[in-house]
């Protein structure tokens, strides 16, 4: 009964849908991007340096981007948006420095890490002060509201990396315990970026919390598929490498799922490669294999589909306007990138 | 002329300006430490055991007590005062964290730090939790006011931190920049503690100008003891070992007395062991004998004086009450720990 849509097809969608996303909020994040130069100043000169290494990098700049497209759909007229969204963007990115630290990565979106380029400590502090520089941001922009909920959602970020940390290397990470890592570190920035997107807008508790669901809905998306594509060829076009997650031990859904499915022999590779971090130079090819061999990878994306309709339709009390519009096919476009 | 008091008195003095200041506040600190306590906690345990190791080691709490005292001086009555100096604690532990993963130090008061203990990933990450819990307690204030203080306050920590990693190993290090990285670092977070005292009491700008002052410069007394103290015998009851500065190649001002005073000879010996930090077992030993030599701690400590002597009349517009007085013995406090 269905119709067969080829990969080719489904990425071309994918893409189709950021560029009709960008094409939107183009004027305003032309604002974003002038404020995030202009506030990442210092007279220190290697915290510009360092900061605009990281953030000129080319990331899709998608956070700042939801809270652009909520405040528009939600009717907002003003220009505290382009500010926020410079927020958003500077808690990202500070939340960056300092993974890429922990994580020990000397690649990011193609190029050396700030890390790998001016060290741990220079990547640790910068961080600092991209993190406390958004909050002068938002205390500039004046709303209690909007800094109780982007205070929150930092300190849940934080929560979710150390709980992250503690579950790293322990093959008997549950579904559940991953998902409550993906939610708090990833998945609550995305829910802020739009939550305040519905404030500024003043529209009321309905609205919301409906994008707050949105965004927290597509967050998980887009970490669920993110943890595909460290397994996947297409990963190599985005500048990282495969296997990264692997080769930390990172306990990712693919993983658990290969894990749980597998026989006995396959689960002591997994303790052996993940736990003991004992790997070999075909172990990479074996783990993919055996993720092929259970559809752990086909199933992740299956679940990040599942949460993909909860984030559309959580929209669906919002007018099918363009910003609408938009926002359902940056779902698409989440999921779509897997392949 | 001068009265010859000896180190041991001006020891037992300061001891008892700091026993002083702690009796005016022991029952707001009771408060402040029941906040700190219910703030760190969090589902994922390694936050509260590694903030709570941190927190619970015995540090003076001068921070908070600085907020707990200026506002009383300010006559405020309301119990904001306590939250606040828990937000003020919370920075500081953050940076603490921070530092000790950046400076690679193995000691702390007397016990492991929390990176030895528990790895850097963690003490930066939870790092990042306490930082974002402050400003969460601080919206819960509800003060942009205080928001705007103690997120400036923030960045210029990060800012010193980052220009003090430029200039570590550099014996070209001017006396200026020395004071620009400490007022940074340092001086921001004692300005900010004192000034919000004033803000919450809603005392006109010439009162929180006064205590901003106030507390600028006792911060600048504070550090310039701290970097004395590396050198010396009194840093092991501290907890901390002797030389940690030295050994890590940080100019600080002992080192640029010594190094700007030194004949051709001694230069080398600073360019070869800081800049180099190509050191032998009895370097240290030298070192200390070159500052001798030159009085490049006891002068570090006249420095001291002169700013201990600014934040003392920065007081002098309040009454002369318990607090005022209190506070002034502090500044004493500051300086003769040196001994």
């Amino acid at each position: 009964m269905g119709v067969v849509i080829s990969f080719e097809e489904e990425q071309a969608k994918a893409e189709t849908a950021l560029a009709h996303l960008q094409a939107l909020v183009t004027d305003d994040m032309v604002k974003v991007n002038q404020t995030i130069i202009l506030k990442m100043q210092s007279s220190v000169p290697l915290i510009p340096q360092l900061a605009g290494h990281l953030i000129a990098s080319g990331g899709k700049r998608l956070r700042p981007m939801l809270t652009l497209a909520t405040s528009r759909m939600c009717g907002y007229k003003g220009d505290r948006h382009a500010e926020l969204a410079a927020c958003v963007e500077f808690i990202h990115s500070a939340t960056l420095l300092h993974d890429d630290v922990v994580d020990e990565s000397d690649m990011r979106r193609g190029l050396e890490t700030a890390n790998e380029l001016w060290g741990n400590k220079a990547s640790v502090l910068v961080g600092d002060f991209l993190f406390s520089r958004s909050f002068e941001l938002m205390v500039a922009d004046g709303s209690l509201e909007v800094l109780a909920i982007l205070s929150n959602a930092s300190s849940v970020i934080a929560e979710g990396e150390v709980l992250q940390l503690t579950t790293a290397n322990n093959m008997d990470t549950t579904e559940d315990s991953y998902m409550q890592v993906i939610v708090a570190k990833t998945a609550a920035l995305f829910a802020a970026s739009c939550e305040i997107g519905a404030v500024i807008a003043e529209k009321p508790d309905a609205e919301q919390q409906a994008l707050k669901s949105y965004g927290k809905n597509l967050g998980i998306v887009f970490q669920l598929i993110d943890d595909v594509l460290d397994f996947s060829a297409e990963q190599e076009k985005l500048g990282k490498s495969v296997g990264d997650d692997f080769r930390e031990g990172k306990v990712t859904l693919p993983i658990v799922l290969a894990f749980r499915r597998g026989d006995e022999e396959e689960r002591k590779f997994w303790r052996r490669t993940i736990e003991d971090l004992d790997q070999n130079d075909d172990d990479l090819e074996t783990a993919i294999r055996l993720m092929d061999k259970h559809k752990a990878l086909h199933d992740t994306v299956e679940r990040a589909r599942h949460y993909g309709a909860i984030a559309k339709d959580a929209l669906a009390i919002f007018p099918n306007d363009d910003y609408r519009k938009a926002l359902t096919g940056i779902v698409d476009f989440c999921v779509n990138r897997a392949y």
